[in-house]
């Protein structure tokens, strides 16, 4: 199935609970909003591109659950639902882009029934585009990429963090489909893993070769020699940054460094037109999250911990960045994205 | 007590048990050369300073313990300890270097009691040494600390590492002891995080300031301006490269990126005088360190992995070498240390 889908016999949201991998393979169904905020609070679904999704289906499944008697408070709870999604992830563009979206159709709206009706048909829409669009994204990436190339990789942008294809991984997805031989390096992406825990799982499913590294070895497989491409995903693009999961700009300075082309494959959806670096605000997570690992301790209890769910890489640091509407390079106007 | 020691009741080694740090403290007892080598293998006892002291004691330890009736063979007997003790960890040279210092000395020896008091005597010289060492070493380092200095470290070079006090560490104990105020940023250090475990634990022992990142987070905590110095240990110095834990390169890449100094402290029983990089031996380690953290599962059960100890840092990424003999400057010339 798709990473988060609609069913519509029950009127929810069902996904794949992304934090049983890769023990555990199981879907899942939010039938209340707070269910669905805390799937995305604790990156059940995760992944910008399933975020813009999540947050579509969950203002249609608020439309459902209301128990509102007029249009006017319908649309007022459907507000409410909104500013509760959105605040699940502060960082991520496209949770707040799906939202909003869907927000913005309904208000076309007759009647309530008319409501539910957009708002779903709107939130199944931004999912069907979300995979055309990664296609889209693969097809175009996919010529950057050489046969026998190595593509490192870090999180997970895979087919998991989208509706289905995936972004960086579905530019390996899409040059695998043309015949290209690609091997992945996935750098396990600490502190939550989405690296090991998915990425690697994801590209074993579909026999495409990876090799797992802890994120600190990416300088040392760069010098070797064994790294051609970077690709990787985004939160978030503003005019002068990417921000993408933490351990991005330290793999953008190794790039650099070993003169290895860098890629951001990312959704039209995930740029933020006006925002600049200094704007955005960076959710910062719990710190258990490096003094625990499940059940294991691995550091002292109440050891004071720094731990951004991300980091902006300057543009300069960028060689391209693949999108829907074309790969742009460097100066990288936005202008030309938005058109 | 010292990170490892002799217990001249029971005639074993004893050592702090450092992988159940930090959730337990305990001191274990090595009766025999096997318990010992298993020991060091899985790193109960880690750290090339104090796995010099390992080696030294080991051979010291097989002395007691061989039932050599003459002198010959029980000289032969402490050949073959001393090869069981090099091959559990081939990359570290002062595992090697404290093996053959006792082994040397023992050579002077007139009869086998003379062995046994020789390879005691040489081991615990060999320890007393280590920490009078690294008291020079954090003496010569912490000139190059300004007040106020945060310095970012990886893995374990501290008191746990050595015989007591530690080198990177011993570095900012030595500031801290002469009244500077300084902060660590401690890499958790992947894949046995030896930076959560150890590192946070000794510095929270020693009530010095100290904040755990991820090893991924380097970048982005020195693109802030957060760091001062890069201050790492190193388990083999050739003529052209550090070896130390893997990660080490990626922050020395870093450190260069942002100009940040990027010091080793170090012995000088870590110089292998006549090696170069192409010529040693990288161990590589279980793939399951990856794949599982204690009981976690945290990547598929057959993922290829690759799980390098250590990477090479090239002369050109460091900015000081410092030893008890002093401060090396580039082009870091290996005769100078000798000397």
């Amino acid at each position: 199935m798709r990473t988060i889908d609609w069913n519509d016999e029950s009127n929810s949201v069902v996904m794949v609970d992304q934090t049983l991998l890769p023990r555990e393979y199981k879907e899942i169904e939010c039938k209340t909003l707070s269910s669905l905020c805390e799937a995305i609070q604790v990156l059940r679904v995760r992944g910008a591109p399933a975020l813009g999704a999540a947050g579509a289906y969950g203002i249609a499944l608020a439309s459902f659950l209301s128990g509102a008697k007029d249009m006017e408070t319908l649309l007022r709870d459907l507000q409410v639902a909104g500013k509760a999604l959105k605040s699940t992830r502060p960082t991520a563009v496209n949770l707040g882009w799906g939202v909003d979206r869907v927000l913005k159709a309904v208000s076309d709206a007759y009647d309530m029934k008319g409501v539910r009706e957009i708002a779903l048909s709107e939130a199944k829409a931004i999912a069907d585009e979300d995979v055309a669009t990664n296609k889209k994204i693969g097809a175009l990436g996919a010529k950057l990429l050489e046969d026998g190339d190595t593509v490192l990789t870090h999180c997970n942008a895979g087919r998991l963090a989208c509706v289905d294809w995936g972004t960086a991984l579905g530019v390996v997805r899409s040059a695998v489909a043309e015949g290209k031989e690609i091997k992945v390096i996935a750098c396990e992406t600490r502190p939550l893993n989405q690296g090991s825990r998915i990425t690697a799982w994801e590209l074993m499913e579909d026999k495409i070769p990876v090799t797992l590294i802890t994120d600190s070895m990416a300088g040392s497989v760069m010098r070797r020699g064994h790294v051609n491409k970077v690709i990787v995903g985004a939160d978030r693009i503003t005019q002068d940054a990417i921000f993408n999961k933490i351990g991005t700009y330290t793999h953008s300075v190794l790039a650099k460094e070993h003169e290895i082309p860098f890629y951001v494959a990312a959704p039209v959806s995930t740029f933020d037109f006006e925002g600049w670096e200094g704007s955005v605000k960076i959710e910062m997570r719990n710190p258990d999250e490096l003094r625990f690992f499940g059940s294991e301790q691995i550091a002292p209890k109440d050891v004071p911990v720094h731990n951004p769910a991300f980091d902006a890489t300057p543009m300069e640091n960028i060689s391209g960045i693949i999108t829907e509407r074309g790969v742009f390079y460097p100066p990288f106007l936005l202008d030309e994205v938005k058109v």
